[in-house]
């Protein structure tokens, strides 16, 4: 079953090592177990919900928990603390575009607000409440994940958007199609939820952004349907597609989504290399996202991440084998790995790993092999366990990412983790923090940080120290001239920050947008711009 | 020098041989030459202007007539005929943003409305004067065509954007870059024009659409400076440069473009191949588009495109050898030539030819080497050409085009070509039209279509033979489920079919984006939705 405060099935129970709990020990001192508030002491915090009763709407305080909160930092402390400060008023599951339709016409009336949910996976505060002055109600997509047709020719798949990453790749490859969309929450989180807070998945070197891969679909607004046919291109004015990416909810819920698949790739494979420097490696990597090789994914760890992962892989003596044997190729302390994939016809992929191979070592770069990749592949959405592990050990993991052009990556980097490292100082913690680059193109790079400190073992404090490194690492990313979210979307987290990349015009355009579609400002209030 | 009535600079006349005229005379019947009004004489219809004086406004009724019209047929045919009906009260040439906020300043301070002008090329009416109630200001960009900056590691070339094809290529070149954005406007067509008209370059299977190209940028709106940053990916709510593109005019200036370029090529050629039928060669590019190799162009003909291109090539004993040669390996009546360009490192270019020709010859393809299309490429930018020397025997030459999914190619690239050949019925005139497509993707093609007709020799006439036609195709289009526009844009002549596509809510955005840009409505008025 689904965890209700922390990371996905309750069945995968990861621990960490004891060279993991020392390691962290080592950095940040030693952690100490918390008590978690259970859930039905949680649920008895609610306060009753202000909705009239319909046939479709949930009131029961397990459902309205349940989707109370996001995968947040803040909104783990709300639950694993049991300070719940607001929650929907009614849960609805519609299992179509009427029902839908008859659920917003339901909110107009009984002047509720409403929150599209998908699979509840945003980091930014995407589902909570963030405005409980009216009733909310929360329309919960999960029913609606249907693959409603299949265009074999023009390779587009129409599906129901409530659809989970794992149920859309299995009713595709089914057929022998893949999307290609793997984001780091894949497991839960929904198509629709891909769309509206513009999602990127891990091989979207090769696939694309969901922004290229959505070519059309249904949304419910408020003032009505909003059919987008699809074409391969078009120049009739401005695309409505790009008014429902990252519109995260607040101009209706989209229904259906058409989607540009690809044939299941023949051929997969990842591999590591070994750089001896930060600035060798992002050499190497600029001249293979400008190379335009075929490739599936480019992924590259910094120096402190390339040590923690190690660290944390749990096998020392393989790895101090490892290690040993990349210093005598030149890559000791300061080395950097960078995981390359292919997928495809082996004629396309075998040249292509060749290519970016020769590139890599002509930067200094040692390949190992493909026993890291494989590694990696199967823990690719495991490794988001962690975070219950580590709160078990008594620690927070949090992360933030943005993207920059080429000249700024370093600098960003640099200016995030060193921003981290002190924003905890008031209260004598450290914070681990370290970086990969997640996704590569030829203008710039996505910088994705994760911090690791200490749990105080109280609420306020711990919410004081997560909105404290949140402050510094967000003030750092627009220092650097990031945006402020390559991949997580906005939500209520990092709305303070947008206006500096969008200034007043570009934030009066999209109030303007979402009014003309929700002209009573009911659809998720709150959320990436003021209402 | 160039034309003020017709394509291109003067210098360049191309005529039509014997064969073409008699080919077109067996297809049409005989075209008589007809006399153009002149230059001087159309001046004098213009009313005088009523913009207040003014240091940058051009009030000349020379400057007026230039930039009363762009390249459509209708606009052609008021050039020729003399029969102006409306035209700018004054044009003036900003040097930069602070003269084009100034400008826009004066417009409002004098009631006037604005058209953005950049090159002149439009063929679906956008620069024209729609609505002559409020006096008219045309702010031609030409002036402003410096490479203002230029990024080598993140490969990003800042422009002023009123910079042309040529120009814009000549400076990218001395720095070893090519933006590789060639539409068949490219010897006048500017950087913001194709921002502003989603802009489709021959290429666009290598380089991109210019949706793809364009990184940010500075507009000049009634509301103020619109600044787009530049980053390589962002999911920070609606993406700004998505309320530029395609906005045609109607929010404001666009003053400053980055744009992403490419290394110039090491290795460039385009290759024909002939198929036996079009059933052949569709299937054929179909598996060519998905198969992701790395092309830089497939334009496909279909058979009567091939057999008019063949009679209009003007070297009829080549031709008979060829055509002889093809129909030993299969290719005869019904054939249907593919052009098929690949550019870059020699290393992914030889490949992906073979590949390419590879997969074509499962499908019937015959390859003929480099030579048409060596033609075609040294020609790629003087066919347009051809409209003056049509014109000059009698006959109109017009295109439209639209995009669509696969399964939908054929039947509109037939509704279309049909409709043409009845459009003309109740004048007892024949159209010729001929197709071909001329960007592919994995979801689908655009499908350009082609019409010659003779001219009445007439106005009235030959502009109800033009309405009737662009009618009709356009209801082919819209009924096959294609969208108005793939390249051309809307403008005036395609936005009575904007709203099938877009729907009343989707136009209702349009306008209501507009509108936070341009509250008064000055901004190109009664273009590609109404005000």
């Amino acid at each position: 079953m689904r965890r209700w405060n922390g990371w996905g099935d309750d069945s995968v129970e990861l621990e960490l090592g004891v060279e993991a709990r020392s390691f962290l020990a080592q950095q940040l001192g030693q952690g100490t177990a918390l008590l978690d508030v259970r859930f039905d002491a949680a649920c008895a915090l609610l306060p009753p919900g202000r909705l009239p009763q319909h046939p479709l709407v949930d009131a029961s305080a397990q459902a309205r928990l349940l989707h109370a909160f996001g995968q947040s930092l803040p909104d783990w402390l709300r639950l694993r603390y049991g300070r719940i400060n607001a929650a929907p008023d009614g849960v609805a599951y519609p299992e179509g575009a009427e029902q839908v339709r008859a659920l917003l016409a339901y909110a107009k009336g009984c002047g509720a607000d409403v929150i599209p949910y998908g699979g509840g996976t945003s980091v930014a505060g995407h589902v909570g409440v963030a405005d409980a002055a009216r009733p909310v109600l929360t329309i919960d997509m999960r029913r609606m994940r249907a693959l409603v047709s299949l265009d074999h020719e023009a390779r587009l798949a129409s599906f129901e958007a409530g659809v989970a990453g794992p149920d859309l790749e299995a009713q595709l490859r089914a057929h022998g199609y893949t999307l290609g969309h793997f984001p780091q929450s894949f497991e839960y989180s929904t198509l629709g939820g891909w769309v509206v807070t513009r999602s990127s998945g891990q091989q979207s070197l090769r696939y694309g952004r969901i922004e290229g891969l959505f070519a059309g679909g249904r949304v419910e607004t408020p003032a009505g349907t909003l059919d987008i046919p699809t074409f391969p291109a078009s120049a009739a004015g401005v695309d409505l597609r790009e008014m429902v990416l990252g519109s995260e909810g607040r101009l209706g819920i989209v229904t259906h989504a058409t989607v540009r698949v690809s044939r299941l790739p023949q051929h997969e494979a990842f591999h590591a290399v070994f750089f001896p420097s930060w600035e060798r490696a992002l050499e190497a990597v600029r001249e293979l996202a400008q190379a335009r090789l075929p490739l599936s994914m480019l992924r590259l760890s910094n120096p402190v991440e390339t040590t923690t992962m190690l660290a944390l892989a749990g096998h020392a003596r393989l790895v101090r084998l490892l290690e040993g044997w990349l210093q005598l190729r030149g890559c000791a302390d300061g080395k950097c790995m960078l995981m390359v994939g292919v997928s495809g016809a082996k004629s396309q992929a075998g040249p292509a790993l060749r290519a970016a191979l020769r590139l890599a070592r002509a930067h200094g770069g040692v390949h190992v092999g493909r026993a890291l990749g494989e590694r990696w592949r199967r823990n690719r959405f495991r490794s988001v366990y962690l975070r219950n592990a580590a709160w078990a050990q008594g620690y927070a993991i949090d992360t933030v990412e943005t993207a920059l052009d080429w000249p700024r990556v370093t600098q960003a980097m640099e200016g995030i983790e060193r921003a981290a490292a002190g924003a905890l100082q008031s209260w004598g913690e450290r914070v681990h923090a370290y970086t990969h680059l997640s996704h590569l193109y030829p203008q710039g790079a996505s910088v994705y940080s994760t911090f690791v400190f200490r749990l105080a073992g109280d609420f306020e404090t711990d919410l004081a120290r997560w909105r404290q490194l949140k402050d510094r690492v967000s003030e750092a990313i627009v220092a650097a001239g990031g945006t402020i979210s390559h991949q997580h979307g906005v939500g209520v987290d990092h709305a303070r920050w947008l206006g500096i990349e969008k200034g007043e015009l570009g934030l009066g355009v999209m109030a303007a947008l979402f009014r003309h579609f929700d002209p009573e400002g009911r659809m998720n209030p709150g959320k990436l711009v003021a209402r």
